[in-house]
């Protein structure tokens, strides 16, 4: 009947060289409000799209006993655009992810592993908390204060999924204790005390 | 010093019933283009926000060997209007999730269990395919073609992500031949013989 | 009484050079995750916002009867941001588009000579097909499968809007037939027979 | 080899009577700020989807010597949420779309008859105006004042599009001259001398 | 010439009842993810549209010496769906705002009166604190922990702007200290010593 | 017990240079459909995050004896992407903000001296008119035309805010009669009669 060289997807294309369907993140070049420049179609390739979670010990994952390997738009580029993101939590024994806020994704737990007791406070502050296990989910509304501990024996893993190709992450004792934050303005923003904020700036490492 | 009975919170609110930080799906009333309408904010609990995943399997996933858990707004009314959801898929020994798109929403695999060989076809008509095991992550953007198959020896399980609370879901074989859809637009619009498309109907139980 | 030579528009500007009201697109430029980098504002002429339909004629569209005549991005870089696009759809005589969805875009139909059936297939299943005729309006919404056929004696042509001012479109035997992807995979995620299949990647000339 | 009674989909839906992939709209229940309510799943039919053009003819149409056929969400209740609309627009003899702007949509002329002359003014005083002929097209960008005019002999039609499924329109005179604005205010905040807006106000019919 | 008497932006309605160009909230209704539903366009009146400031003095903003008076949704129902709000802040002789985040919101601070020092702390823990006087602007962008405290002799008072109609607040004394968050949780995840988390837990009147 | 040199923040980040939690504007770079190009993290300071109000003085704001000192994107680079922004408005005796709308933001108006009167039309062609004075907040919705006027003795001034942190603006006079619109033209869409246009085209400035 009839063989097609040239396919109808060119027709829907503004030039032969645009970006349809997904704009895979061009990591080195500069980033938008909405994520970062596009690489070029021909370029993008299946790599772009895939990764091998590795986890990124820092010294901050080892002080909680805890590690978490991203599956964020820096490992996957193609999730650039997508509105999305996902992790590997693992809580060793005595785990604890301490308490934080995600100021542009909200977050779900998934636990394939081990009993992780997971809380968050809303607006109107009431406090919800659960401890779940293996096949349970527990979701964490964008901007609130939460935090996940192990409550089990030994270790606990958690699948995480995140609103953002790229969470940011807000640690209350790293914004408080770890910042160059005057110890002044910590005790009069907190009403913790001088004499626990000297000693919670010498624990995380903190100037001011 | 001071004891503090009326939160401050309440000065941020539009009245004291007002939801705020989230929107809890009222799952038995109207919709809105955006998700559903929220649950009164006094009515809200702990268990809007988890639910433990149940494979909901039907003669489809049956027919697939497969099985699909969900954790979307219907199972976790707090995930509405957050923009995402996730799910955990078990590929049986020769468990195939056929050719299918998800029209509003990307997805992403992370698998913790087998052997999985996923692919998408992109607008420009390239074919991404890759074979992944634990601990790899696979993205397939919103709106294209894609598949999973085990193609491993035992099972397989991946956790899904999804970039929408409610993803809905179009499969090619189904819409086709599971379907009312006239057996003369099948072929006319796909090209499949007449022969061929009498069969699929047959096995897919569709009429027209 | 008094003459204006600055105009007060540009108190309401971040810079001189900034554009407002619009971002007509580079078109040579990066592109982002919601459309392409703007041209300086001293650049843009009235040509940036219109252009004159001309058919782009392909294989593919011969193969099928049919003509597009795209007002996209492409051809109008003012559509840049603005959500839109359009275009217009000559079907001779047996014309078909054959089964096909957008990922990233609605699209209406609104006929202006002869008689055409359009059909599209909802998530749950329910087939919508309709014969419409001059004067009659359709719309087939984001990401579903979807055809349109000339189901009179002579020529029919209609108008198209996309929501989107850079439409991407997915063909199924496109995708299936004209790419590389193997014939082994076509089979196991559509259970087309495997010579049906091969007829098939004959005819539109695929790999695999 | 198998039979499939329930279809996979139902597995994606957060309930049974959920709406998924569009939201028609229920035109008699309340709006939101995003559309109307959706219609249930079950009673939605084909001819939520479709419409045909009707003049809405009025007493300004007739005045301005034009007509104006809308496909938007009232006539179209499947486009609720779809983000675009259309519409096809007769110029007569003489016909002119006085000048206006949409506050909530950016507009796509597509002329298959006659000539037009178009023209908007952009935020930095630039002034675009084009006759344009069948088969060219022309952009008018949201929120900025427009108008169009036949430029030709005898009638012109062209089809319309638009960035929203509901439209609005505020055209200067109607809103200056045919409401309650009192006519010191539009003096005041127009410069046009008390005569003129005396003499519109009485063409126009509007108080004040 | 002419009088018109039917208005042509009738033409652009889905319905004579519908609303266009806003959506003023029904606050008694029921809320969406996007806000509130609207009000019957035909009940909309001016004062939906203005409200005047007036302080919501609770224990909470006596106990820190400030007053807040909101123009939120709640205040100006016009607001919903617009995107932004706004309020004065008064901070008293040594009054302080203390430590919080807006889950939904981003905010300005224009000093009209006295000296106010602001801070926010980025998620790459970097400090950016200054000291604002009447005419000075500042901006703490959406979900970090910022603060604001009065650091002249007398009054202070600044305008505060919000990306948000009905932006919520989360102040991390309240979360942890006057809710029912067990108080070996607050240690365990915050590193405060329990001696202190006891003594903080009486004064803003905690359970736990 | 421990010391965290590495913050657990950078495991949240795609790369250690990547921007998160907001992106300062590049004022100097190219621009994108939804702001500016983002700063490095590292070149973000302080004063990307605050300014100091300065009035803008035109020939525009003399004429209409009005001041306008705007703290937009241009202003606070930090703005961008964050959906709002603020200005101080000064009308002196008789100052007049003419006829205008803004084509991409809400406004909204904080009184803090004197007495002003400001009004909308909207798309039902009903005007609201309200005089308002310190204390008093009145919104006007995005697209829609608008006035200011000092309505009292002295001076007035008013903070405001807007929905977009780049707000333009369209003036009537100026698109008509400080523009290169063609006189003729002026008179066919707007009626006003041909000796008025041209005695506004002198007022103005405008050619045509």
């Amino acid at each position: 009947m009839f063989t097609i060289f040239f396919l109808f997807a060119l027709v829907f294309s503004g030039s032969h060289e645009a970006v349809q369907g997904y704009c895979v993140a061009d990591l080195g070049a500069a980033q938008t409000t909405t994520g970062y420049l596009c690489k070029p179609a021909k370029s993008v390739k299946i790599e772009d799209f895939s990764t091998t979670l590795q986890p990124q010990n820092t010294n901050f994952s080892k002080a909680f006993n805890i590690s978490i390997s991203p599956a964020f738009v820096g490992q996957i580029p193609g999730l650039n655009g997508l509105g999305f993101a996902a992790a590997k939590l693992d809580l060793f024994a005595g785990g604890i992810v301490p308490l934080h806020s995600h100021p542009d994704a909200s977050e779900m737990l998934l636990v394939t592993d081990g009993k992780i007791t997971a809380g968050f406070i809303s607006p109107d502050n009431t406090v919800f908390v659960k401890t779940i296990t293996k096949g349970d989910v527990m979701v964490l509304p964008q901007g609130l204060l939460h935090f996940q501990l192990n409550s089990g024996e030994g270790s606990a893993t958690a699948f995480l999924a995140f609103s953002s190709p790229n969470p940011s992450a807000q640690f209350v004792d790293v914004a408080l204790f770890a910042s160059a934050l005057d110890s002044a303005f910590v005790t009069k923003t907190t009403y913790i005390s001088p004499a626990e904020v000297k000693r919670l700036k010498g624990v995380f490492g903190g100037q001011g």
